[in-house]
């Protein structure tokens, strides 16, 4: 198939190729010297066009890499949600456009979820808004609630996009750092990690519209307590701001942890958007759905910016996906309800992980939620001389190192950093640990292998 | 399993409201009085929130009427299309994330198909950008390529998204209207309908940033000629202006006609983004994917913004769109190929409404390419005093009314003009005809009792 592809692209269009005269090659050069001053990209996207993804992506991209980089669950989807999808596809109207808000049984299963949770009624066509993943939420949060000279505080490390986006919207950033507590000795846990009070207290002021959460936390893993999570939500009030909860992981959240919505503490639902998202619930990141959820007077504003972006999500995808949540809504209680199944299954993952990276004398972050995890890999001592680029991160170098020598990918935690905090964080990367066992045994094996070097 | 679902809903959480004091109740009115004036709506939204669609498609929901608005096929897409997507909803990794720009393999499908048609060889990475939807497309463009204070030309009636998209980069939308000429007893045809080109001269100046050029059009369906793109190529050169020519109906033309690419006119290529829709090429509007072709120097732009906003399109959606064209691809000269029989079915399914309307007295414009006639209903001399909102333009007034009345809808030109135009349009109002035979034999019958009732 995939010959016959190139044969006809060869055959047909190189042939015409030789015999055309390329428009590019008689007007491309002087023409485009002509129109250099005008024809440029708008400001509002200037300097925004780095992306950690792509770059090491494609760097993990040679088959022989076993890939802990991106959070890409190679492990199968709940057979049921694929299963949907296939059935879906095969009837008409489900491949028609929607409702631009939500698909209607998508946004009525998200109502009735997300109500048990909120133990509060929600709309389901005004306080929640479907969307092109949780980064579509995110995008069209901060479009459509943020304005040019807003402050936004930014918990450092952060999901990389949360800073393009700020900026994206002509607002300022404000960083503050989760800072770590000395664990003399004992395991590091994520929940060594946290925010100052008095610190985060100085970064509000009368310009602030917003701070962005995310809990569980990517990439340091942890799961904000109520006392912590308390600590916001005064702050929210005091200074009258949004906060922005990203929890795309909140069903990943490991033994001894709960996870808890900042949207139910008193006085948060006005002020609050919770983002969700259907590839991380279900496993399926391929699909791009994600859901918004607030108040209306908020919603209606993401609904303003999502009737001018993308006006709708994808039907068959939304119809297949509110087919899913109903399979689980149902069985909630069921220790088989893929909310309460894939974090016991994870939770397997994560340790042996642990075991792995200790077994090479890393001393990784315990996570208490989602699926990574961070270690500082500087005990490596990993010689480095021969990474050409020395204006980057150490764990930049290192991850690259590491990809060409030892065929283990993974991603530098700088990347979730602002300039001014990289240099905290460079010594950390991150592992992705939603594999199944067949990757983690090849992780195994190369760590073997190095350690066997090592000696 | 829809009462199952109601159910579920009803009995577990309706109970636990009872017993719940909402915090929305008790904090809901004393906090949201006092945090009003912070937390409002950015601005760069303002005023952007009406939405034709939302109205119209709630008024046409009733299942009794037939609805002939919203450019939605109740046609069966292609069977092949279905069935690539019900296949590859099983395979793991085709349900997890691929590349931002664009699955590997769909955009090989799509610049081998473009190669063909542009004569010219289009680089898969660096000149194509999948997104979610022509809409996509369109708002990747302008944020990335319009700067506040620039200038856009629009021409008018156009797809109502481009003076929003436009107004929420800051920049301003220049309006130009398509002119009747005047047809004296012939038939009126969308080609009847034409820029004056000084008009169109008088329209740019050196803040002029780009024109949005949609043919086939929508609503009008008017096929651009070579010529009259010529005089808009000849001015785009001259004032360095960029072309976003949106071409989601180009396999869609009428016997006699031809879909042409501006980007192919000398001088062209380097200052045009094409924009095309898989909805409207394969008849799967749920599926919103879209693709912006163009230089490298305006693609890396586009692919800023949809870096900083979705990150990437649905996989199991691209891989089955690829497999789709590499079906149609390998048979773009026979008559099946879906790009050559679509365009005949429609013909004869535009030919039938035709009649239809004229059979009601009207004089519809014929369209050359789409799938949307439009027609002066004004001629209907219809009854709309009981019409309440009398501040709405005529056509508005008249859709509702026949969609009351009637029970057919429609939609109103005049939500495709900008206020200082929709006089000139508001006569008119728009059916869709991609719709299967018994849609319009069900239209046929309300035309026949109308016709019965006006003698
Ligand atoms: C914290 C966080 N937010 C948002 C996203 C984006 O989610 P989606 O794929 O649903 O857009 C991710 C994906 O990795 C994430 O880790
Ligand atoms: C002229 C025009 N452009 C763009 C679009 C949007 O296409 P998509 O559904 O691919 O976003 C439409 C849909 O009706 C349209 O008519």
């Amino acid at each position: 198939m995939f010959l016959a592809q190139r044969r006809l692209c060869s055959l047909e269009s190189r042939a015409k190729f030789l015999k055309t005269i390329y428009s590019s090659k008689i007007l491309g050069l002087p023409t485009s010297a002509k129109m250099s001053l005008k024809i440029t990209n708008a400001k509002r996207i200037e300097g925004l066009d780095s992306n950690v993804w792509i770059e090491f992506t494609k760097l993990a991209a040679d088959p022989s890499v076993v890939n802990l980089g991106q959070g890409l669950p190679d492990i199968s989807p709940p057979i049921y949600v694929k299963e949907e999808l296939s059935k879906i596809a095969a009837i008409d109207s489900l491949n028609q456009y929607t409702r631009g808000f939500g698909h209607p049984s998508l946004v009525k299963a998200l109502s009735c979820l997300y109500e048990k949770i909120y133990q509060k009624q929600i709309n389901p066509n005004k306080e929640i808004l479907v969307t092109v993943g949780a980064y579509g939420s995110l995008f069209n949060t901060i479009q459509g609630l943020i304005d040019e000279g807003d402050e936004v505080i930014v918990i450092v490390p952060f999901y990389d996009c949360y800073e393009p986006m700020v900026r994206m919207a002509g607002a300022t950033p404000v960083f503050i750092p989760l800072r770590p507590k000395p664990v003399d000795g004992k395991k590091w846990s994520s929940s060594d990690w946290t925010l100052d009070p008095q610190e985060l207290a100085s970064k509000f002021n009368s310009k602030t519209k917003a701070i962005i959460l995310n809990t569980p936390h990517n990439p340091i893993g942890k799961v904000y307590t109520k006392e912590e999570l308390q600590v916001i939500a005064d702050l929210c009030i005091k200074y009258d701001t949004l906060c922005i909860s990203d929890e795309v992981y909140e069903w990943l959240v490991y033994t001894g942890n709960k996870h808890v919505k900042i949207a139910t503490f008193p006085g948060m639902w006005e002020r609050t958007i919770t983002i969700g998202s259907a590839g991380k619930t279900f496993s399926v990141t391929g699909w791009k759905l994600g859901w918004s959820i607030g108040p209306n007077h908020l919603i209606k504003h993401l609904q303003t910016v999502q009737q001018n972006t993308v006006y709708t999500c994808a039907t068959p995808l939304q119809e297949a996906l509110a087919q899913a949540f109903w399979i689980d809504i149902k069985r909630m209680d069921d220790p088989e309800c893929y909310f309460n199944s894939l974090p016991k299954e994870l939770e397997v993952k994560r340790d042996r992980m642990i075991h792995l990276l200790e077994s090479l004398g890393l001393k990784p972050i315990v996570p208490d939620g989602g699926y990574f995890i961070i270690a500082d890999v500087s005990l490596l001592d990993a010689d480095l001389s021969d990474m050409k680029d020395s204006n980057e991160p150490y764990d930049y170098k290192f991850v690259k190192w590491m990809t060409k020598n030892k065929k283990l990918s993974a991603i530098p935690v700088s990347a979730f950093c602002n300039a001014e905090t990289k240099l905290q964080f460079e010594k950390f990367v991150r592992f992705c640990f939603i594999k199944k066992d067949s990757t983690l045994d090849a992780a195994e094996e190369i760590i073997k292998g190095w350690n066997r070097q090592k000696s």
